[in-house]
């Protein structure tokens, strides 16, 4: 749409990054993790089976028809400072995390990731709030054996997780939780020995 | 096609695993290894641009046009031992292997995973001699920092690879050769201090 000049739309520019998707936010923070080599992280593609492919271009085949399936392992996985990385993010409009949100065999996954010595979380937005969590996969387990919620509230994020800070550039600087997060690890390491 | 009663065809079984695709071997390799608890490693889906989807029903979304994309990473990727892995396998019926099987980002992302800490490597099946060879990415970065070539003999992959010998279960156990990539690594990380 054109507007007449000296009209502008949107004229300011928002200082948050208000009514960006969380996978935006993550997706342009690991951009910036690994054009300044401090980590590798994608998130994967979405997972889908592929029925019907049309060839006509040997150049630019076209799938005509494909389905979603359930996918298998989480979102995000990576590398930082030589330690394995694998998380899910999710938003949500309510108050609390429903957890239909997250496919139990997920959070089997991320288990198996800790169990590996890998670290395994959940970054949950609170969209209204414009608030995201980091919550460790021990922490998950923790609540889900000791409840029979069919939701966290968002109460458990604030005592039990971790808040990741907004910014300019990353967005997200979640690996700064990770740092901490790894600390705690190499302690309890320690003490064990 | 049915055959008169008496007559089998491929009566006998094969006893290698002969026919089946590295993809298959590798992916069955994988489920064996998460089965026991050795490792976490999956292939990551086909990356894809979706452009249409039928949501006719709620239950079952068709994607109805859809674009194959170059993937930005490797195929496969997880955790073994703490350690971060990550690989490309590729087949071929020649008795070299042609790097346009290879993607320069591909070879750049396995760059990256060494200088973070993880195990880079590309995995090569030479079809017509079922040979498989594990090649680390040091090794595939130096043939071609010296060589202006478009493929790689098999030679080199002799030399200075590794041959994957092939089993029932696993089909191909990759990770016994991890194990002793890690202990060099280990030891160069012992002569550094």
């Amino acid at each position: 749409m054109n507007y007449p000049n000296g009209i502008k739309k949107n004229y300011k520019i928002s200082t948050s990054n208000r009514g960006m998707t969380l996978e935006h936010d993550i997706n342009e923070t690991n951009l910036y993790y690994r054009n300044k080599n401090i980590a590798v992280i994608y998130k994967k593609p979405t997972p889908i089976t592929i029925n019907k492919v049309d060839y006509k271009n040997r150049k630019d085949a076209v799938i005509t028809e494909a389905h979603f399936i359930i996918p298998s392992t989480t979102d995000y996985n990576g590398i930082y400072k030589g330690k394995y990385i694998d998380f899910e993010a999710k938003e949500t409009r309510k108050n609390y995390f429903p957890l239909v949100n997250i496919h139990n065999h997920q959070i089997e996954h991320l288990k198996k990731i800790r169990k590996c010595g890998g670290i395994g979380f959940i970054i949950v937005r609170f969209v209204l709030e414009n608030e995201t969590y980091l919550l460790e996969i021990d922490k998950l387990e923790n609540f889900l054996d000791n409840n029979n919620r069919k939701s966290i509230p968002k109460e458990y994020f604030i005592q039990n997780g971790y808040l990741v800070k907004e910014g300019y550039n990353p967005y997200l600087d979640y690996l700064k939780i990770i740092d901490i997060i790894k600390e705690r690890y190499n302690e309890e390491i320690l003490e064990e020995k």
